[in-house]
């Protein structure tokens, strides 16, 4: 079984107007509430690949309500520790007139450190029974940055399990140094991670800077480091090689495609396929998600499309 | 007791942003949830000036159970009926650096006739200690444009309990023939209703158009028509003759000065006021009620000094 985690899980509301009056009233023509969060995202992605998957984290209030009934009607295993406060709201304005989104994050709940050693059983619990760990996500109001390096040594210690951790800022610097199996930052959190600004592939920037930083970020504990490029595909720097894999050009929303990237890498270490098929898989699932109209969702096509067409190449690095 | 109907509330979310980018990620400084709509606001305005009041009409979903939970923390007596669809939100996005206010109103649930039939039982078991029935807002999807007309005519029948209808369009029309003791159309809706432009008397626009427009509507049914001018005050053309309330200017947010000159009026029915005081403490309010921060909110200090100040002039129609 596959554990993803969602400590700071969201209710995305969408609205679609077509033309929007920001200084007046505006009837949408369809709304979306639905489960979000970047670790609720991979776990929907996971089971729709097929994968035995279980979701454990915090949710609270009408909001939390809704998400649990929301994984329940998708069908996905949940185990969500009950929190005094409420589990945020995502707010998304898609304006099809001007082919604009503006997205409000409300911050989410403070989380107490009983709360917290709640979950932290109940995640114990799933351990006993799993052959991976997602930890994916920012962390919410009340934890301590170290929350996904105390959440990786658990999983070492319950017989070796592998973590994937997709966070930022502090988060991601005080949980690689727990050595996860691995992290996945985008360039923007790998330039905060070690301190430097970099470019894309396709505006400029050179693959040999990106492995030295990956190189750098993975010699604090991480056993690879796989950086989602966005369009430009992965870079993935680990002990048995360095790769880039590159998918075709994708039309689309990028919203939901680094989850499903990680939901790629996760089950591809639960199937124990070579890094290269790993990161394939990875890449055209990130791909059939930027081709998809919401986050966590693709379609199956897309992807068989997408796996077809990514070019793996293994780097030599000198 | 005061009965207030509220066929279409909603949960208010307002999210306060300083400089809002309306093409990417904003993260709100503050954020509120607060039960809302326009009966609502009524009977938390007539909760605050200790009027013994009752809110009846629609909820469902989550947001529906946030609406009862916040009801219960305000101390206003609440009878929802059940529904299966969810209670609609409203979005407001409040831009503080360029004091703007952008508002998603989304469409509501769909209300079946057994929804309504239960609701209608809830109704007139209310109106057997009742002394005015305040029917407030827009109706929901599912609902005839004759709803307000049905519950005006059963208030009438029990005893005739006088109603007071704040309504737009069809809703209005059909209601307006029902004889209600009171409708309150702004000048939008009352244009819409007797099918001419007006302007307001600070654009320009005279006393006596709008008087004989407001005559125009009175001769479908109302016992009075009372029209909200926004900063301008209050109209009414009633049985017992014509007066014009205008409070002292008030910046600030227009949104719920409406509500709170209903309550204001629902008030003064109930108290036994003579028009002349009814709309004095009405336009009061609604000066108030501007001045306030949230819709539903008025601080008594800001009402007794607006009470002072406004002029009722008794005019002569020719």
């Amino acid at each position: 079984m596959l554990v993803v985690v969602a400590l700071n899980p969201a209710l995305d509301v969408t609205h679609h107007v077509h033309g929007v009056d920001w200084n007046g009233v505006n009837r949408p023509s369809a709304v979306r509430a639905t489960p979000g969060g970047k670790g609720l995202n991979v776990a929907r992605t996971l089971h729709a690949l097929g994968a035995d998957v279980r979701l454990v984290g915090l949710a609270g209030g009408p909001t939390g309500a809704t998400l649990r009934e929301g994984l329940r009607a998708w069908g996905v295993q949940a185990e969500l520790t009950q929190i005094a406060g409420t589990t945020r709201r995502t707010f998304a304005v898609v304006d099809s007139l001007r082919e604009t989104a503006a997205l409000f994050n409300e911050p989410g709940p403070d989380i107490t450190r009983d709360e917290y050693n709640r979950f932290r059983a109940a995640y114990v619990d799933a351990l006993a029974d799993c052959t991976a760990v997602v930890l994916s996500g920012s962390l919410p109001s009340g934890l301590p940055p170290s929350t996904y390096a105390d959440l990786t040594m658990l999983a070492a210690e319950a017989g070796g399990v592998p973590t994937l951790l997709d966070t930022s800022g502090a988060a991601l610097l005080h949980g690689a140094t727990a050595r996860p199996a691995m992290v996945k930052p985008n360039l923007a959190e790998l330039a905060a991670a070690v301190g430097s600004d970099f470019r894309g592939l396709e505006s400029g920037g050179d693959t040999a800077t990106l492995v030295a930083a990956a190189a750098s970020l993975r010699e604090r504990g991480p056993g690879a480091v796989v950086i989602s490029l966005g369009a430009d595909g992965l870079l993935a720097v680990t002990g048995e090689g360095t790769w880039l894999a590159r998918p075709q050009p994708v039309a689309g929303n990028p919203t939901g495609a680094g989850d499903a990237t990680v939901a790629g890498l996760a089950h591809g270490v639960v199937l124990g396929r070579p890094w290269a098929e790993r990161l394939r898989h990875a890449a055209a699932l990130g791909a059939a998600a930027a081709a998809a109209h919401a986050a966590g969702e693709f379609c199956r096509s897309d992807y068989d499309q997408a796996l077809a067409a990514v070019s793996v190449t293994s780097l030599e690095v000198g």
